[in-house]
Protein backbone atom coordinates (compact mmCIF):
# COMPACT_ATOMS: atom_id res chain seq x y z
CA UNK A 1 0.00 0.00 0.00
CA UNK A 2 1.38 3.69 -1.12
CA UNK A 3 1.09 6.03 1.60
CA UNK A 4 -1.02 8.33 -0.80
CA UNK A 5 -3.64 5.81 -1.13
CA UNK A 6 -3.20 5.11 2.80
CA UNK A 7 -7.13 6.56 3.52
CA UNK A 8 -8.47 4.90 0.27
CA UNK A 9 -11.60 2.15 0.40
CA UNK A 10 -13.19 0.57 -2.66
CA UNK A 11 -17.02 0.34 -1.87
CA UNK A 12 -17.64 -2.79 -3.90
CA UNK A 13 -20.78 -1.66 -5.32
CA UNK A 14 -18.87 0.22 -7.80
CA UNK A 15 -17.00 -2.30 -9.17
CA UNK A 16 -20.40 -4.23 -9.23
CA UNK A 17 -18.89 -7.57 -11.87
CA UNK A 18 -16.46 -8.25 -9.38
CA UNK A 19 -17.34 -11.13 -6.92
CA UNK A 20 -16.33 -10.01 -3.11
CA UNK A 21 -13.06 -12.10 -3.26
CA UNK A 22 -12.37 -10.18 -7.03
CA UNK A 23 -13.16 -6.97 -5.19
CA UNK A 24 -10.40 -7.60 -2.45
CA UNK A 25 -7.91 -9.02 -4.64
CA UNK A 26 -8.21 -5.89 -6.95
CA UNK A 27 -8.08 -3.31 -4.13
CA UNK A 28 -5.37 -4.93 -2.57
CA UNK A 29 -3.14 -5.06 -5.91
CA UNK A 30 -4.19 -1.57 -6.40
CA UNK A 31 -2.57 -0.46 -3.12
CA UNK A 32 -5.88 0.29 -1.10
CA UNK A 33 -5.92 0.01 2.57
CA UNK A 34 -9.89 -1.12 2.89
CA UNK A 35 -13.15 -2.09 1.42
CA UNK A 36 -16.67 -1.05 2.02
CA UNK A 37 -18.98 -4.10 1.48
CA UNK A 38 -22.33 -4.91 0.76
CA UNK A 39 -24.67 -7.43 2.43
CA UNK A 40 -25.81 -9.09 -0.42
CA UNK A 41 -22.10 -9.47 -1.87
CA UNK A 42 -21.36 -11.09 1.83
CA UNK A 43 -24.37 -12.91 1.83
CA UNK A 44 -23.41 -14.53 -1.63
CA UNK A 45 -19.85 -15.59 -0.38
CA UNK A 46 -20.15 -16.59 3.08
CA UNK A 47 -19.93 -14.70 6.20
CA UNK A 48 -17.23 -16.04 7.71
CA UNK A 49 -15.51 -16.63 4.25
CA UNK A 50 -15.95 -12.81 3.49
CA UNK A 51 -14.23 -11.73 6.98
CA UNK A 52 -11.18 -14.03 5.99
CA UNK A 53 -10.88 -13.03 2.69
CA UNK A 54 -9.99 -9.35 3.97
CA UNK A 55 -7.50 -10.29 6.79
CA UNK A 56 -6.08 -12.70 4.72
CA UNK A 57 -5.50 -9.72 1.92
CA UNK A 58 -4.02 -7.16 4.63
CA UNK A 59 -7.16 -4.81 4.22
CA UNK A 60 -9.63 -3.31 6.64
CA UNK A 61 -13.84 -3.66 5.85
CA UNK A 62 -14.32 0.79 5.92
CA UNK A 63 -18.11 -0.20 6.25
CA UNK A 64 -20.99 -2.14 5.61
CA UNK A 65 -23.91 -1.44 3.39
CA UNK A 66 -26.56 -1.38 4.91
CA UNK A 67 -28.92 -1.72 7.36
CA UNK A 68 -31.99 0.91 7.35
CA UNK A 69 -35.45 0.45 6.06
CA UNK A 70 -37.13 1.70 9.36
CA UNK A 71 -40.46 3.13 8.27
CA UNK A 72 -42.47 0.25 8.07
CA UNK A 73 -45.98 1.23 10.33
CA UNK A 74 -47.14 -1.95 10.79
CA UNK A 75 -46.43 -4.04 13.87
CA UNK A 76 -45.24 -7.09 11.07
CA UNK A 77 -42.81 -4.49 9.14
CA UNK A 78 -41.66 -3.56 12.41
CA UNK A 79 -40.26 -6.67 13.45
CA UNK A 80 -38.96 -8.01 10.07
CA UNK A 81 -37.11 -4.22 10.37
CA UNK A 82 -35.93 -5.12 14.07
CA UNK A 83 -34.75 -8.55 12.77
CA UNK A 84 -33.11 -7.65 9.85
CA UNK A 85 -30.94 -4.80 11.48
CA UNK A 86 -30.37 -7.23 14.34
CA UNK A 87 -28.31 -9.47 11.82
CA UNK A 88 -26.33 -6.25 9.71
CA UNK A 89 -25.22 -5.15 13.48
CA UNK A 90 -23.85 -8.78 14.07
CA UNK A 91 -22.74 -8.90 10.27
CA UNK A 92 -20.74 -5.94 10.93
CA UNK A 93 -18.99 -7.17 13.97
CA UNK A 94 -17.71 -10.47 12.38
CA UNK A 95 -16.70 -8.83 9.51
CA UNK A 96 -14.69 -6.96 11.67
CA UNK A 97 -16.39 -3.10 10.98
CA UNK A 98 -17.79 -0.58 13.45
CA UNK A 99 -19.59 0.80 10.99
CA UNK A 100 -22.41 0.19 9.11
CA UNK A 101 -24.58 2.29 7.18
CA UNK A 102 -28.19 2.66 7.48
CA UNK A 103 -30.22 3.95 4.38
CA UNK A 104 -33.05 4.88 6.45
CA UNK A 105 -36.44 4.19 4.20
CA UNK A 106 -38.99 6.02 2.24
CA UNK A 107 -42.56 6.45 2.93
CA UNK A 108 -44.17 2.87 3.31
CA UNK A 109 -45.97 1.43 0.27
CA UNK A 110 -49.78 0.02 1.35
CA UNK A 111 -52.15 -1.08 -0.71
CA UNK A 112 -52.78 2.28 -2.30
CA UNK A 113 -49.48 3.66 -2.94
CA UNK A 114 -47.26 5.19 -0.43
CA UNK A 115 -48.27 6.55 2.59
CA UNK A 116 -47.95 10.53 2.72
CA UNK A 117 -47.37 11.22 6.32
CA UNK A 118 -43.72 12.10 6.02
CA UNK A 119 -43.54 13.48 9.16
CA UNK A 120 -44.90 10.29 11.05
CA UNK A 121 -41.92 8.40 9.03
CA UNK A 122 -39.55 10.22 10.29
CA UNK A 123 -40.60 9.79 13.53
CA UNK A 124 -40.81 5.62 13.44
CA UNK A 125 -36.74 6.30 11.76
CA UNK A 126 -35.85 7.61 15.35
CA UNK A 127 -37.84 5.20 17.33
CA UNK A 128 -36.07 2.07 15.14
CA UNK A 129 -32.64 3.81 16.09
CA UNK A 130 -33.80 3.80 19.40
CA UNK A 131 -34.17 0.04 19.51
CA UNK A 132 -31.53 -0.52 17.88
CA UNK A 133 -29.14 0.91 20.16
CA UNK A 134 -29.02 -1.37 22.43
CA UNK A 135 -28.04 -4.26 19.96
CA UNK A 136 -25.41 -2.34 18.37
CA UNK A 137 -23.72 -1.46 21.50
CA UNK A 138 -23.39 -4.87 22.66
CA UNK A 139 -21.82 -5.45 19.42
CA UNK A 140 -19.31 -2.25 19.37
CA UNK A 141 -21.15 -1.38 16.10
CA UNK A 142 -22.23 2.16 14.70
CA UNK A 143 -25.46 2.70 13.13
CA UNK A 144 -24.37 5.46 10.75
CA UNK A 145 -27.54 7.30 9.85
CA UNK A 146 -26.94 8.71 5.72
CA UNK A 147 -28.99 11.31 4.68
CA UNK A 148 -29.87 10.88 1.41
CA UNK A 149 -30.93 13.46 -1.56
CA UNK A 150 -34.24 15.02 -1.58
CA UNK A 151 -34.92 13.35 -4.34
CA UNK A 152 -35.09 9.85 -2.84
CA UNK A 153 -37.02 11.35 0.47
CA UNK A 154 -40.58 9.67 -1.01
CA UNK A 155 -38.64 5.86 -1.56
CA UNK A 156 -35.51 5.72 0.15
CA UNK A 157 -35.03 7.92 3.16
CA UNK A 158 -36.78 10.17 4.65
CA UNK A 159 -33.25 11.73 6.30
CA UNK A 160 -32.67 14.53 3.65
CA UNK A 161 -29.98 16.60 5.14
CA UNK A 162 -27.16 16.13 7.80
CA UNK A 163 -28.30 18.16 10.13
CA UNK A 164 -32.20 16.36 10.53
CA UNK A 165 -29.44 13.11 11.12
CA UNK A 166 -27.49 14.34 13.53
CA UNK A 167 -30.61 15.79 14.85
CA UNK A 168 -32.02 11.75 14.96
CA UNK A 169 -28.45 10.60 16.54
CA UNK A 170 -28.07 13.54 18.65
CA UNK A 171 -29.70 11.77 21.99
CA UNK A 172 -27.89 8.60 21.51
CA UNK A 173 -24.35 7.96 22.61
CA UNK A 174 -21.61 9.26 19.53
CA UNK A 175 -19.58 5.44 19.65
CA UNK A 176 -22.90 3.96 19.12
CA UNK A 177 -24.83 6.08 16.36
CA UNK A 178 -23.52 8.46 13.50
CA UNK A 179 -23.59 9.82 10.13
CA UNK A 180 -22.52 9.47 6.89
CA UNK A 181 -21.22 12.00 4.72
CA UNK A 182 -21.72 11.31 1.00
CA UNK A 183 -21.24 13.79 -1.60
CA UNK A 184 -23.41 13.27 -3.84
CA UNK A 185 -26.35 13.58 -1.87
CA UNK A 186 -25.33 16.75 0.75
CA UNK A 187 -23.50 18.98 -1.68
CA UNK A 188 -26.10 20.87 -2.52
CA UNK A 189 -26.85 21.47 1.02
CA UNK A 190 -26.37 25.20 1.77
CA UNK A 191 -26.13 24.50 5.26
CA UNK A 192 -23.34 21.91 4.41
CA UNK A 193 -20.37 23.65 5.94
CA UNK A 194 -21.79 23.92 9.56
CA UNK A 195 -23.39 20.29 9.66
CA UNK A 196 -20.05 18.91 8.63
CA UNK A 197 -18.20 20.48 11.53
CA UNK A 198 -21.43 19.67 14.01
CA UNK A 199 -21.43 15.89 13.21
CA UNK A 200 -17.45 16.84 14.07
CA UNK A 201 -17.80 18.39 17.05
CA UNK A 202 -20.59 16.04 17.86
CA UNK A 203 -18.17 13.11 16.96
CA UNK A 204 -20.48 11.36 14.89
CA UNK A 205 -18.84 11.41 11.38
CA UNK A 206 -18.05 7.96 10.66
CA UNK A 207 -17.77 7.67 6.74
CA UNK A 208 -17.01 9.59 4.18
CA UNK A 209 -17.75 8.93 0.32
CA UNK A 210 -17.62 10.09 -2.44
CA UNK A 211 -18.93 9.82 -5.97
CA UNK A 212 -20.29 12.78 -8.32
CA UNK A 213 -24.09 14.12 -9.50
CA UNK A 214 -24.41 13.57 -13.02
CA UNK A 215 -26.61 15.63 -15.49
CA UNK A 216 -28.66 13.93 -17.11
CA UNK A 217 -30.17 13.12 -14.32
CA UNK A 218 -30.06 8.94 -14.92
CA UNK A 219 -33.36 7.31 -16.26
CA UNK A 220 -32.54 5.38 -12.90
CA UNK A 221 -32.51 8.12 -11.06
CA UNK A 222 -30.39 6.14 -8.06
CA UNK A 223 -28.07 5.27 -11.23
CA UNK A 224 -27.18 8.78 -11.60
CA UNK A 225 -23.80 8.74 -9.61
CA UNK A 226 -21.02 9.25 -11.56
CA UNK A 227 -17.41 9.24 -11.16
CA UNK A 228 -15.71 12.01 -9.60
CA UNK A 229 -14.77 14.72 -12.04
CA UNK A 230 -17.46 13.44 -14.37
CA UNK A 231 -19.98 15.81 -12.52
CA UNK A 232 -20.72 18.95 -11.15
CA UNK A 233 -19.32 18.27 -7.71
CA UNK A 234 -16.48 20.31 -6.37
CA UNK A 235 -14.61 18.35 -4.04
CA UNK A 236 -12.30 20.50 -2.62
CA UNK A 237 -14.83 22.29 -0.35
CA UNK A 238 -16.81 19.09 0.70
CA UNK A 239 -13.56 17.36 1.59
CA UNK A 240 -12.00 20.52 3.41
CA UNK A 241 -14.91 20.24 5.88
CA UNK A 242 -14.53 17.05 6.62
CA UNK A 243 -11.10 17.48 6.80
CA UNK A 244 -11.77 20.29 9.64
CA UNK A 245 -13.55 18.30 11.51
CA UNK A 246 -10.27 16.43 12.90
CA UNK A 247 -11.39 13.34 10.11
CA UNK A 248 -8.90 10.69 9.90
CA UNK A 249 -11.43 8.12 8.53
CA UNK A 250 -11.33 6.42 5.09
CA UNK A 251 -13.01 8.06 2.35
CA UNK A 252 -15.15 5.53 -0.06
CA UNK A 253 -15.24 5.44 -3.04
CA UNK A 254 -18.75 4.14 -4.34
CA UNK A 255 -20.47 4.64 -7.47
CA UNK A 256 -23.63 3.28 -9.14
CA UNK A 257 -23.88 3.43 -12.64
CA UNK A 258 -24.79 1.58 -15.42
CA UNK A 259 -21.97 2.84 -17.98
CA UNK A 260 -19.13 2.12 -15.11
CA UNK A 261 -20.85 -0.90 -13.88
CA UNK A 262 -20.46 -2.26 -18.07
CA UNK A 263 -16.73 -1.23 -18.16
CA UNK A 264 -13.54 -3.19 -16.85
CA UNK A 265 -13.67 -2.97 -12.90
CA UNK A 266 -9.53 -2.67 -13.18
CA UNK A 267 -10.13 0.24 -15.44
CA UNK A 268 -12.52 1.96 -13.02
CA UNK A 269 -10.75 1.35 -10.36
CA UNK A 270 -7.75 3.14 -11.71
CA UNK A 271 -9.31 6.09 -13.02
CA UNK A 272 -11.55 6.26 -9.46
CA UNK A 273 -7.40 6.12 -8.03
CA UNK A 274 -6.76 8.83 -10.25
CA UNK A 275 -9.41 10.94 -9.91
CA UNK A 276 -9.54 10.40 -6.02
CA UNK A 277 -5.59 11.15 -6.23
CA UNK A 278 -6.06 14.99 -8.19
CA UNK A 279 -9.64 15.86 -6.88
CA UNK A 280 -9.54 15.14 -3.03
CA UNK A 281 -6.45 13.88 -1.83
CA UNK A 282 -5.12 17.40 -1.85
CA UNK A 283 -8.28 18.47 0.37
CA UNK A 284 -7.55 15.68 3.33
CA UNK A 285 -4.31 17.69 4.57
CA UNK B 1 -66.72 32.86 -9.79
CA UNK B 2 -68.30 30.81 -6.76
CA UNK B 3 -66.64 31.31 -3.50
CA UNK B 4 -64.98 28.06 -3.03
CA UNK B 5 -62.89 29.14 -6.00
CA UNK B 6 -62.11 32.48 -4.63
CA UNK B 7 -58.36 31.64 -4.05
CA UNK B 8 -57.77 29.37 -7.08
CA UNK B 9 -55.81 30.03 -9.87
CA UNK B 10 -54.57 28.38 -13.30
CA UNK B 11 -51.46 28.43 -14.41
CA UNK B 12 -51.39 27.86 -17.46
CA UNK B 13 -48.63 25.76 -17.93
CA UNK B 14 -50.47 23.58 -16.46
CA UNK B 15 -52.74 23.47 -19.70
CA UNK B 16 -50.17 24.11 -22.03
CA UNK B 17 -52.33 22.71 -25.49
CA UNK B 18 -54.16 26.47 -24.70
CA UNK B 19 -53.66 29.13 -25.99
CA UNK B 20 -53.38 32.43 -23.65
CA UNK B 21 -57.04 33.29 -24.39
CA UNK B 22 -57.74 29.81 -24.41
CA UNK B 23 -57.10 29.80 -20.99
CA UNK B 24 -58.39 32.65 -19.66
CA UNK B 25 -61.52 31.65 -21.27
CA UNK B 26 -61.01 27.74 -19.57
CA UNK B 27 -60.44 29.91 -16.08
CA UNK B 28 -63.62 31.79 -16.65
CA UNK B 29 -65.61 29.49 -17.61
CA UNK B 30 -64.36 27.40 -14.35
CA UNK B 31 -65.05 29.90 -11.60
CA UNK B 32 -61.49 31.24 -11.34
CA UNK B 33 -60.22 34.43 -10.36
CA UNK B 34 -56.55 34.26 -11.80
CA UNK B 35 -54.27 32.75 -14.18
CA UNK B 36 -50.90 32.46 -13.72
CA UNK B 37 -49.07 33.72 -17.06
CA UNK B 38 -45.50 32.21 -18.73
CA UNK B 39 -43.39 35.34 -20.49
CA UNK B 40 -43.66 33.05 -23.62
CA UNK B 41 -47.19 32.88 -24.15
CA UNK B 42 -47.24 36.42 -23.15
CA UNK B 43 -44.68 37.15 -25.86
CA UNK B 44 -46.59 35.02 -28.22
CA UNK B 45 -49.96 36.79 -27.67
CA UNK B 46 -49.03 40.20 -27.40
CA UNK B 47 -48.20 42.28 -23.96
CA UNK B 48 -51.67 44.38 -24.48
CA UNK B 49 -53.60 41.93 -25.62
CA UNK B 50 -52.58 39.37 -22.98
CA UNK B 51 -53.89 41.93 -20.41
CA UNK B 52 -56.62 42.94 -22.31
CA UNK B 53 -57.99 39.38 -22.83
CA UNK B 54 -57.58 38.34 -18.81
CA UNK B 55 -59.21 42.46 -18.04
CA UNK B 56 -61.71 41.37 -20.21
CA UNK B 57 -62.60 37.91 -18.53
CA UNK B 58 -62.72 39.51 -15.30
CA UNK B 59 -59.61 37.92 -13.95
CA UNK B 60 -56.52 38.79 -12.40
CA UNK B 61 -52.86 37.80 -13.55
CA UNK B 62 -51.78 35.82 -9.81
CA UNK B 63 -48.21 35.78 -11.27
CA UNK B 64 -45.85 36.29 -14.26
CA UNK B 65 -43.51 33.27 -14.87
CA UNK B 66 -41.18 34.06 -14.86
CA UNK B 67 -37.57 35.84 -14.56
CA UNK B 68 -34.41 34.41 -13.02
CA UNK B 69 -31.59 33.08 -14.40
CA UNK B 70 -28.90 35.03 -12.68
CA UNK B 71 -25.69 33.24 -12.21
CA UNK B 72 -24.10 33.92 -15.48
CA UNK B 73 -20.08 34.87 -14.25
CA UNK B 74 -18.90 36.61 -17.21
CA UNK B 75 -19.96 40.76 -18.08
CA UNK B 76 -21.98 39.48 -21.40
CA UNK B 77 -24.09 37.36 -19.59
CA UNK B 78 -24.89 39.69 -16.47
CA UNK B 79 -25.49 41.96 -19.15
CA UNK B 80 -28.66 39.67 -20.46
CA UNK B 81 -29.66 38.80 -17.54
CA UNK B 82 -30.29 42.07 -16.01
CA UNK B 83 -31.92 43.46 -19.44
CA UNK B 84 -33.73 40.72 -19.82
CA UNK B 85 -35.16 40.45 -15.91
CA UNK B 86 -35.92 44.39 -16.48
CA UNK B 87 -38.26 43.40 -19.40
CA UNK B 88 -39.95 40.70 -17.15
CA UNK B 89 -40.26 43.31 -14.22
CA UNK B 90 -42.14 45.63 -16.66
CA UNK B 91 -44.13 43.18 -18.56
CA UNK B 92 -45.11 41.86 -14.89
CA UNK B 93 -46.44 45.49 -14.29
CA UNK B 94 -48.03 46.41 -17.50
CA UNK B 95 -49.90 42.86 -16.78
CA UNK B 96 -51.03 44.29 -13.35
CA UNK B 97 -49.51 41.71 -11.05
CA UNK B 98 -47.24 42.45 -8.35
CA UNK B 99 -45.48 39.07 -8.60
CA UNK B 100 -42.52 37.81 -10.31
CA UNK B 101 -41.36 34.28 -9.87
CA UNK B 102 -37.56 34.19 -10.19
CA UNK B 103 -36.21 29.99 -11.03
CA UNK B 104 -32.17 31.67 -10.37
CA UNK B 105 -30.47 29.18 -12.26
CA UNK B 106 -28.02 26.57 -11.97
CA UNK B 107 -24.60 26.60 -12.43
CA UNK B 108 -23.21 28.02 -15.52
CA UNK B 109 -21.87 26.17 -18.30
CA UNK B 110 -18.95 26.95 -20.19
CA UNK B 111 -17.04 25.19 -22.58
CA UNK B 112 -16.18 22.30 -20.26
CA UNK B 113 -19.64 21.83 -19.37
CA UNK B 114 -20.80 23.01 -15.72
CA UNK B 115 -18.63 25.32 -13.63
CA UNK B 116 -18.80 23.96 -10.30
CA UNK B 117 -18.47 26.50 -8.14
CA UNK B 118 -21.71 26.55 -6.39
CA UNK B 119 -21.18 29.48 -3.32
CA UNK B 120 -20.35 31.61 -6.03
CA UNK B 121 -23.52 31.14 -8.16
CA UNK B 122 -25.45 31.69 -5.09
CA UNK B 123 -23.12 34.85 -4.30
CA UNK B 124 -23.67 36.38 -7.69
CA UNK B 125 -27.81 35.48 -7.47
CA UNK B 126 -27.69 37.65 -4.17
CA UNK B 127 -25.85 40.24 -6.18
CA UNK B 128 -28.15 40.07 -9.13
CA UNK B 129 -31.20 40.55 -7.09
CA UNK B 130 -30.11 43.49 -5.39
CA UNK B 131 -29.12 44.98 -9.06
CA UNK B 132 -32.49 44.31 -9.90
CA UNK B 133 -34.36 45.70 -6.73
CA UNK B 134 -34.59 49.32 -7.85
CA UNK B 135 -36.23 48.00 -11.09
CA UNK B 136 -38.35 46.24 -9.35
CA UNK B 137 -39.58 48.94 -7.00
CA UNK B 138 -40.23 51.48 -9.77
CA UNK B 139 -42.25 49.29 -11.10
CA UNK B 140 -44.54 48.68 -8.30
CA UNK B 141 -43.43 44.75 -8.87
CA UNK B 142 -42.04 41.96 -6.96
CA UNK B 143 -39.37 39.45 -7.37
CA UNK B 144 -40.53 36.29 -5.64
CA UNK B 145 -37.47 33.72 -5.14
CA UNK B 146 -38.28 30.47 -5.73
CA UNK B 147 -36.54 27.57 -4.13
CA UNK B 148 -36.35 25.05 -6.19
CA UNK B 149 -36.33 20.86 -5.29
CA UNK B 150 -32.45 20.54 -5.02
CA UNK B 151 -32.54 17.71 -8.21
CA UNK B 152 -32.30 20.85 -9.95
CA UNK B 153 -29.34 22.81 -8.31
CA UNK B 154 -26.63 22.34 -10.76
CA UNK B 155 -28.73 22.86 -14.02
CA UNK B 156 -31.96 25.02 -13.11
CA UNK B 157 -31.91 27.04 -9.63
CA UNK B 158 -29.26 26.96 -6.78
CA UNK B 159 -31.86 27.89 -4.42
CA UNK B 160 -32.80 25.01 -2.78
CA UNK B 161 -34.29 25.76 0.17
CA UNK B 162 -36.77 28.21 1.58
CA UNK B 163 -34.36 29.39 4.29
CA UNK B 164 -31.92 30.18 1.63
CA UNK B 165 -34.91 31.98 -0.21
CA UNK B 166 -35.11 33.98 2.46
CA UNK B 167 -31.89 34.94 3.45
CA UNK B 168 -31.05 36.45 0.13
CA UNK B 169 -34.52 38.37 0.65
CA UNK B 170 -33.55 39.69 3.88
CA UNK B 171 -31.77 42.65 2.83
CA UNK B 172 -34.37 43.80 0.69
CA UNK B 173 -37.65 45.15 1.10
CA UNK B 174 -40.62 42.91 1.70
CA UNK B 175 -42.89 44.42 -0.70
CA UNK B 176 -39.60 44.44 -3.27
CA UNK B 177 -38.38 40.39 -2.72
CA UNK B 178 -40.27 38.12 -1.36
CA UNK B 179 -40.50 34.06 -2.18
CA UNK B 180 -42.80 31.40 -3.80
CA UNK B 181 -43.89 28.41 -1.74
CA UNK B 182 -44.25 25.64 -4.33
CA UNK B 183 -45.02 22.07 -2.84
CA UNK B 184 -43.04 20.13 -5.33
CA UNK B 185 -40.22 21.86 -4.61
CA UNK B 186 -40.46 22.20 -0.70
CA UNK B 187 -42.25 19.42 0.37
CA UNK B 188 -39.39 17.19 1.31
CA UNK B 189 -37.71 19.99 3.63
CA UNK B 190 -37.55 18.94 7.54
CA UNK B 191 -37.00 22.89 8.44
CA UNK B 192 -40.44 23.63 6.19
CA UNK B 193 -42.68 24.50 9.34
CA UNK B 194 -40.09 26.76 10.22
CA UNK B 195 -39.11 27.92 7.15
CA UNK B 196 -42.88 28.90 5.87
CA UNK B 197 -43.69 30.72 9.09
CA UNK B 198 -40.77 33.18 8.91
CA UNK B 199 -41.52 33.84 5.23
CA UNK B 200 -45.17 35.12 7.13
CA UNK B 201 -43.02 36.95 10.13
CA UNK B 202 -40.83 38.64 7.36
CA UNK B 203 -44.30 39.47 4.92
CA UNK B 204 -42.38 37.84 2.18
CA UNK B 205 -44.84 34.78 0.98
CA UNK B 206 -46.23 36.25 -2.85
CA UNK B 207 -47.19 32.83 -4.33
CA UNK B 208 -48.71 29.42 -3.01
CA UNK B 209 -48.20 26.79 -6.37
CA UNK B 210 -49.53 23.53 -5.33
CA UNK B 211 -48.58 20.15 -7.50
CA UNK B 212 -47.76 16.55 -6.28
CA UNK B 213 -44.39 14.55 -6.51
CA UNK B 214 -44.65 11.42 -8.75
CA UNK B 215 -42.75 8.31 -8.50
CA UNK B 216 -41.07 7.33 -10.42
CA UNK B 217 -38.92 10.36 -11.28
CA UNK B 218 -39.99 11.21 -14.66
CA UNK B 219 -37.25 10.35 -17.95
CA UNK B 220 -37.44 14.26 -17.93
CA UNK B 221 -37.18 15.12 -14.36
CA UNK B 222 -38.69 18.76 -14.96
CA UNK B 223 -41.85 17.05 -15.72
CA UNK B 224 -42.22 14.69 -12.59
CA UNK B 225 -45.04 17.49 -11.54
CA UNK B 226 -48.12 15.52 -11.03
CA UNK B 227 -51.95 16.19 -10.10
CA UNK B 228 -52.48 16.97 -6.62
CA UNK B 229 -53.69 13.42 -5.26
CA UNK B 230 -51.40 11.41 -7.94
CA UNK B 231 -48.42 11.72 -5.76
CA UNK B 232 -46.87 11.08 -2.54
CA UNK B 233 -46.79 14.75 -0.60
CA UNK B 234 -50.15 15.62 1.84
CA UNK B 235 -51.27 18.91 0.95
CA UNK B 236 -52.62 19.62 4.92
CA UNK B 237 -49.35 19.91 6.46
CA UNK B 238 -47.61 22.40 3.78
CA UNK B 239 -51.39 24.41 3.42
CA UNK B 240 -51.88 24.94 6.97
CA UNK B 241 -48.35 25.91 7.71
CA UNK B 242 -48.90 28.47 4.72
CA UNK B 243 -52.27 29.44 6.38
CA UNK B 244 -51.37 29.86 9.56
CA UNK B 245 -48.82 32.73 8.17
CA UNK B 246 -52.44 34.58 7.55
CA UNK B 247 -51.55 33.97 3.55
CA UNK B 248 -54.63 35.51 1.78
CA UNK B 249 -53.39 35.12 -1.51
CA UNK B 250 -53.98 32.69 -4.73
CA UNK B 251 -53.27 29.02 -5.05
CA UNK B 252 -51.65 28.61 -8.37
CA UNK B 253 -52.08 25.08 -9.75
CA UNK B 254 -49.02 24.76 -12.00
CA UNK B 255 -48.14 21.74 -13.18
CA UNK B 256 -45.80 20.15 -16.08
CA UNK B 257 -46.42 16.39 -17.04
CA UNK B 258 -46.40 15.00 -20.42
CA UNK B 259 -49.67 12.76 -19.84
CA UNK B 260 -51.68 15.94 -18.61
CA UNK B 261 -50.54 17.86 -21.45
CA UNK B 262 -51.63 14.99 -23.74
CA UNK B 263 -55.00 15.02 -22.29
CA UNK B 264 -57.97 17.68 -22.97
CA UNK B 265 -57.17 20.75 -20.86
CA UNK B 266 -60.89 21.05 -20.13
CA UNK B 267 -60.36 17.92 -18.30
CA UNK B 268 -57.37 18.53 -16.54
CA UNK B 269 -58.82 21.74 -14.86
CA UNK B 270 -62.11 19.73 -13.89
CA UNK B 271 -59.84 17.17 -11.83
CA UNK B 272 -57.45 20.37 -10.66
CA UNK B 273 -60.63 21.79 -9.17
CA UNK B 274 -61.64 18.90 -7.81
CA UNK B 275 -58.75 18.02 -6.09
CA UNK B 276 -58.17 21.51 -4.49
CA UNK B 277 -61.04 21.32 -3.35
CA UNK B 278 -60.50 18.03 -1.73
CA UNK B 279 -56.99 18.37 -0.81
CA UNK B 280 -56.05 21.87 -0.15
CA UNK B 281 -58.87 24.11 0.39
CA UNK B 282 -60.04 22.72 3.74
CA UNK B 283 -56.74 23.89 4.90
CA UNK B 284 -56.41 27.29 3.69
CA UNK B 285 -58.92 28.13 6.82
Amino acid sequence: MTDALARLSLNTATTKRWTLAEAVDGAARAGLPAVGLWREQVATTGLARSARLVRDAGLRVSSLCRGGFLTAADDDGRRRCLAGNRAAIEEAAALGTRELVMVVGGLPCGGQGHDRDLAGARRRVADRVADLVPHARDHGVRLLLEPLHPMYVADRAVLSTLTQALDVALVHPAETVGVVVDTFHVFWDPDLPGAVARAGREGRLGAYQVCDFTLPIAPDPLLSRGMMGDGVIDFAPVTSFVAATGYTGDVEVEIFNASLWAADPEEVLRTAIERYLRLIRPFLR
